[in-house]
């Protein structure tokens, strides 16, 4: 039997495009004779469509299009993901369509509510689990979570195997960070393994606001072998005979930093183009975050389609100004220089006359970083460009970084990239590119934000080489300061970074959407309130 | 039988503070001579307390806390909400405590996943439900949610009730919208007639970032009779004793501007003082919108706490100064003036000399904002003063707004006012003054952004007066444009609206938090995608 995987990527609330596209692959999936086609999650309205899953009007056209998809799937089985609406509830559901009938339907049944999910919000859990019978075959068929069953009661892989069924198929949208793929490959060969039953796993790729999905989907058989891995990032269709069912384990074999920058620009082409723009402008600082962010935005959207914008004030060294420029020059992006120091000397007569001397040096600092935000907003307006934010993790994390000034931007793509990461990646790129694209000056200058004469990060935030793995610890693992001390960190130092961390809620609260790529972005899967007035005591 | 409901404001995460006053309240209740103390839902570490819960750090420390409390409870029973914890689960719970020990403990069964709430997200359901008896009678405790029964299968009341409770009572932490008393009334009469049992029901009081609880505690007998009611907006403790259990019905009257105005100085003064600040500026543009900001915030902190900053431009009206200096006067401000123009003017031949001749009008309209908003961040930096946003929720909704410009704050007080109830709020202030304090001009005038020549609201906008209405039923409502032609709007115009606002999310994403006044504010509550593209046929 010839299974199709359509690994495709949907557009939140885009009904007839995500309906053409379904077409498009049930074509794609018959021409190479495939008996049964399967789609990911909640492939009709895209996932999470969020509140809009409350829309009577998208339920019900969510409902016209599965009929549509129905009719279109003549001579083959279509597995489709759609929001399922009975008595005024609603259901995370997939349906089995063909020949214009729906055969079959199984809601979700368990429900993530953590990190980035929030299900319960919408949806009720199933009221029943069932099998469905193809061409003499019994499938387990299976949305998302449903395979997620070690910390949740109902285990649907097991109530499906002791139903009779020979496979499990599963429609999924797994967020991605780096790394989920090892702990993909492991839950599909213990929950194979567990119930001696190959699982099929079809899985989303796109990027929806803040998370990416990465595709990779995954066939496992019941010996709990991968025998065969789909491609991270890209829209593909695959066709599994269950015949490789029986074949050797293919190892999981993966870059670190290849993974990560291929899925920052998958993540800043989808996202920039889904929002319905084309081109983008970002400030060029001469520094490194701002040299990574140009590169990958040249990458996803092509070098015609970046703006560098050169805004040097009285304290911006040389370097930096000719190593921004170099930088452009590399990429081939244009770019130009608007110098602040006119408007902002105008902005400081005016505050001097009214207030008199500035009381606190960040003042001045601040003052800088929101007359270039106000720039870029500036081109974005008449041009219809959107503007990138250039921000790193441990930047936003200890909230060094200017409201309303460099965290302006539509998107911030690496944003849950942290500081040393960001240089590990500027590496990559240099060296799959086989030059210094991000000039060296920029890789080996002391870190600085050029806001003040001589001013470097290090002067303000501890050296980065303790502060980033301090902020990981705490935001991607939830250590407590006592953890953190018996791995050997300084506990005021660790006190010092959390306190940091925690009053820089309100800066986060209005930061720009970003790209998740670990297992704990800022943004919608980290939710603090700005009140807050806990500390830790040790 | 005495009980004492101490209706109090709790702090999130702050368990130091709200153990001292849980302690006072104590004290308080023995005073009196009560036998049992009541508490708001998770008193110790405030709600809510969002992903804090997570943190092992904290609910260790609520479990001290709970025992302190229990050491400190001698003589008396108190009922008190705390975080616990069994076999890594997490639980919203309450304990009744006294003379050191932990006498019986109720965990919450059914959990909110809706508006604000997202309680799934970290807790699991009560395993389950019991009663207490406290000298001689039999008690039903239960957590807030657990009353409003109706959307679950689990009938936590009745289920109490037949186990042999005599009375409910009911610790919650109800969120305040225009018009929830009403809401409640009919929940605690239909809960207290179905099971007839009295329901003795403590809430929350204060301000929690984007929601405010409003306290108004209730007593209902078991004939449904609202037998007491505790004020709005204020920390008090009220003692009940259970003779006046069979009293008549107490009316329910409140009038919809006081109530809403007191909300939003409750929201002001609690925000801004627990994230730690005393004093606010904010832009004063002559218009409506920042005088009923800048009048709540002199009610809320104190006119000496308040600083007006007028930044007119060359397209500022005389009569929008006067209006702007007026209110200031009237209200005992002080106000300073900085003229925009030369930086603005600056800023425009900086952009002429590399891109030319603007292409789009908004941009030079944006910069002016910006300018504004730049300056008022530069206030806020030096002297320690949060600024105000001073948008309404109409502009918020269609996106007439500037980010990083008049977005610009740290709150956003008018944020869940629409345009037509600014008004009704200014008139209302003025009436209880017995003067105009919020200048005629203002009030009289057509609105208008100012922001370039003759400029008025409702040349870019359609008419407030279907605005508002149209707004309020997509956002509030739900309502699709069918149903919204069915009560008489013009379908093409419902549309554009509906467009402007689904266009505007972008904005949102990044604005300050605000006050819920009604059923739907913007902020925690309402979840859209910026990526969306569902758009409504008809």
């Amino acid at each position: 039997m010839k299974i199709a995987l359509a690994q495709i990527n949907t557009t939140i609330g885009d009904l007839d495009e995500n309906t053409r596209k379904i077409k498009e692959f049930i074509d794609r999936a018959k021409k190479e004779n495939a008996e049964i086609v399967v789609f990911p999650e909640m492939t009709i309205t895209g996932y999470p469509a969020l509140d809009l899953w409350y829309k009577k009007s998208l339920v019900n056209k969510n409902k016209e299009k599965l009929n549509e998809i129905s009719q279109y799937s003549k001579g083959i089985y279509t597995i489709v993901g759609f929001e399922d609406e009975k008595e005024g509830r609603l259901f995370n559901a997939l349906a089995v369509v063909k020949e214009g009938k729906v055969l079959f339907i199984q809601h979700k049944s368990l429900l993530p509510t953590y990190d980035v999910f929030d299900e319960a919000r919408y949806f009720k859990q199933a009221e029943s689990i069932g099998i469905f019978e193809i061409n003499g075959k019994k499938f387990g068929l299976q949305v998302c979570e449903d395979l997620w069953d070690d910390d949740y009661k109902v285990k649907v892989t097991k109530i499906q195997k002791d139903l009779g069924a020979e496979f499990i198929i599963n429609l999924s949208a797994s967020p991605y960070y780096a790394g989920k793929e090892y702990v993909r490959d492991n839950l599909l060969r213990k929950r194979a393994l567990e119930n001696n039953i190959p699982v099929i796993y079809c899985n989303l790729v796109g990027a929806a606001d803040d998370v990416i999905f990465d595709g990779r989907s995954l066939v496992c058989n019941e010996k709990g072998d991968i025998v065969f891995r789909g491609k991270s990032f890209t829209e593909e269709i695959y066709f599994i005979n269950t015949s490789i069912i029986k074949n050797q384990h293919i190892p999981l074999i993966t870059i670190k930093e290849e993974e990560i920058f291929n899925a920052l620009v998958l993540g800043a082409r989808d996202y920039v183009r889904k929002i319905g723009f084309s081109k983008v402008c970002l400030g060029l600082s001469g520094g490194i975050d701002s040299a990574l962010t140009a590169s990958i935005a040249s990458e996803a959207l092509g070098k015609e389609n970046v703006l560098g914008v050169l805004m040097p004030s009285k304290f911006s060294s040389d370097h930096s100004i000719s190593d921004a420029k170099l930088l452009a020059e590399n990429l081939g992006i244009k770019y130009v220089i608007m110098t602040i120091e006119p408007i902002v000397e105008e902005n400081r007569r005016l505050y001097k006359n009214v207030f008199g001397d500035y009381k606190n040096k960040v003042t001045d600092e601040n003052l800088q970083a929101r007359e270039r935000g106000k720039i870029l907003m500036q081109i974005s307006n008449d041009s219809g460009t959107l503007v990138l934010s250039t921000g790193n993790k441990t930047e936003l994390a200890v909230g060094y970084c200017t409201l309303y000034g460099d965290m302006c931007g539509g998107l911030s793509i690496i944003s849950d990239v942290d500081k040393l990461e960001v240089y590990a990646l500027a590496r990559y790129y240099n060296k799959i590119k086989g030059k210094d694209i991000i000039p060296k000056g920029s890789l080996e200058k002391a870190p600085s934000a050029e806001l003040s004469p001589g001013q470097k990060d290090e002067d303000n935030l501890p050296p980065y080489k303790l502060l980033v793995p301090i902020v990981n610890h705490y935001i991607e693992e939830n250590l407590s300061v006592d953890e953190m001390t018996k791995l050997g960190y300084d506990g005021d130092l660790v006190k010092r970074v959390i306190k940091m961390v925690d009053k820089a809620e309100y800066k986060r609260r209005q930061a720009a959407p970003g790209i998740k790529i670990t297992q704990k972005a800022f943004g919608i899967g980290r939710k603090f309130t700005i009140i807050n007035r806990f500390e830790e005591e040790k």
